[in-house]
């Protein structure tokens, strides 16, 4: 099969790779339905995260699967799956507390950007729809195995309640599903920080309620005055910068939430500074695992659309345009079908 | 008067200063019943936080309201009143959240080793007790202006729960009342690190079943060992070192909770570490005043002994002996009476 491979900074190509089969007793195949380029792949592309060698890429995905190992018990050929961009067991003792990500046995799936996808842990990791689902379903199903259980996992870690006020800082896939996952929760303003149109019309259609436009310093001054001077009671940080991760600290009210998904490239947090800003930190690599039930059911349901996210469709083959169009912001987040 | 002052490292005087007096309508003059030297006090006592001039110093206290301001409406001469280190308008947005040590309003009340102290904004920061308190529950009482307010804090920021596993990152008066704190929320195991044999005594004493000896990646490994491999639930930081603070979070579950009330000093979190820990964590300079009517409650009922911790009494002209001692860790926590 062909496959995308990255080669250096802005150098993907879709060349012969391996098509994966059953190699260990708890591995699931499946046929890709639909993938795509992630706002992280960026990071190699862009070359701030060096590859050492050519690097096969993608890990988002969802499909039908094709074949399973001998000791799979929980999905078979067939099935419409899901799964998460950390392949987990989904029993050990962190797995049970929700942690799916951080898996004792956990196994990152890197190699979707490709028609065919072996997928470790497969009882832990996949989840399947209730049945096969119609085409229009597919991209929402698909953002469930990374940018929308990563968004849902922002609003959820900045303790998005009902009624309360949630601020997003970063409008990318993930920026914007966290305005869907906050609206979802019941805030009732949410302010996102956006400067491209297209994206804040869509963070409109998602819930967004206001929209700050400054950055830094400014952007923090903006939030302040919208949130009776004292900032946001949960802020959703979903770029990773040490800019961005700053301005959501201060845009977060005292004793507020900041939820962070953004991953840090180059982030030092100041002990004191954090320390006298009083505000409650947790995120990480989201376990998207622990969300898939309940999302699944959501799209399922017709409740939410982040398939939304997806302003350009292209086939696999065109995989390099696809990185391309995203790196010079062009789409938002590009589909690929094999 | 005469009261305490730092003028540098090692070198504090027990000099003539200016007696207090009402300055604004919202404030109150107390005769002092018991002051103390603090943890925090040994940083610039120590010379790693440089004081610039001749320094006022001591900042928990409780006594007598000798006189109060014109506006003030809630203490009245006669009271025994115990307040926060910090002062807060008790009203502000911020304080009503309850994060009053970061009262829009806030001034710090540092010069407490003293017989007479100006609290400002008498009303949001005094508490009075039900009556004068007699003599054996002031040291309780004393306690909890600051260290017994701030061990709560990391209890309550750390997320204690019944049942839950708790460990503890220092054994001074914080660390150790924050496992009394974390006795009175319920936790079932509390693991303390110590290597002091009359701290490891009191901790027991209040409520510690493990004590770890075993510091930075051993310590993280004894913990570990203690939680079925996966860390303490709740981890209360109370030094505010690089070391402590890592250990701390080193020694939480995935998705367990860092409770930090340590000062930092020289920390830095790096970004990518604290994101794939996965960890809760919140902290800061504690909200005393939030808990104070709580606490004052649990020591008038006599249902915790807080004042434990001060196993050195001295009057309060040898204060500069009381530093020494704690300095030298041949003190826990001295009391000085006016």
């Amino acid at each position: 099969m062909r496959g995308a491979v990255l080669y250096g900074p802005r150098d993907v190509r879709f060349e012969e790779r391996e098509t994966p089969k059953v190699i260990k007793p708890t591995d699931a195949i499946i046929r890709i339905s639909a993938t795509c380029v992630c706002g992280s792949d960026l990071w190699p592309y862009r070359g701030i995260q060096p590859v050492a060698q050519p690097t096969p890429m993608g890990h988002e995905y969802c499909g039908i699967v094709e074949e399973v190992g001998s000791a799979v018990k929980s999905v078979k050929p067939g099935q419409f799956v899901i799964g998460s961009f950390f392949a987990s067991d989904n029993t050990c003792p962190v797995c049970q507390i929700g942690y799916q990500s951080s898996c004792q046995h956990a196994e990152f799936v890197g190699t979707a950007q490709a028609p065919v996808l072996r997928v470790p842990l497969a009882d832990g990791t996949l989840v399947p729809t209730p049945e096969v689902p119609s085409q229009d379903l597919i991209p929402n199903l698909l953002t469930l195995s990374d940018v929308m259980g990563t968004g849902w996992f922002a609003a959820d870690a900045a303790n998005v309640k009902p009624g309360s006020t949630a601020a997003v800082v970063g409008d990318g896939a993930v920026g914007l599903l966290a305005v869907l996952s906050a609206k979802q929760m019941g805030a009732e303003r949410i302010i996102v920080m956006s400067r491209h149109e297209s994206r804040q019309k869509l963070a409109r259609e998602f819930g967004a309620t206001d929209i700050v436009t400054e950055r830094g310093d400014e952007g923090v001054e903006r939030i302040k005055q919208l949130t009776n001077g004292i900032g946001a009671d949960s802020v959703l940080e979903c770029v990773g910068t040490q800019q961005s991760i700053m301005q959501a600290i201060q845009s977060t009210c005292r004793g507020g939430y900041v939820g962070y998904v953004g991953v840090p490239h180059g982030v030092e947090l100041n002990g004191e500074q954090l320390f006298f800003a009083h505000v409650h930190l947790h995120g990480g690599p989201a376990p998207v695992r622990r969300y898939l039930p309940e999302l699944i059911k959501l799209v399922w349901d017709r409740k939410i659309n982040p398939g939304k996210v997806f302003d350009m469709t292209l086939p696999l083959d065109q995989v390099a345009q696809a990185y391309r169009a995203m790196d010079e912001r062009r789409a938002i987040k590009t589909l690929l079908r094999p």
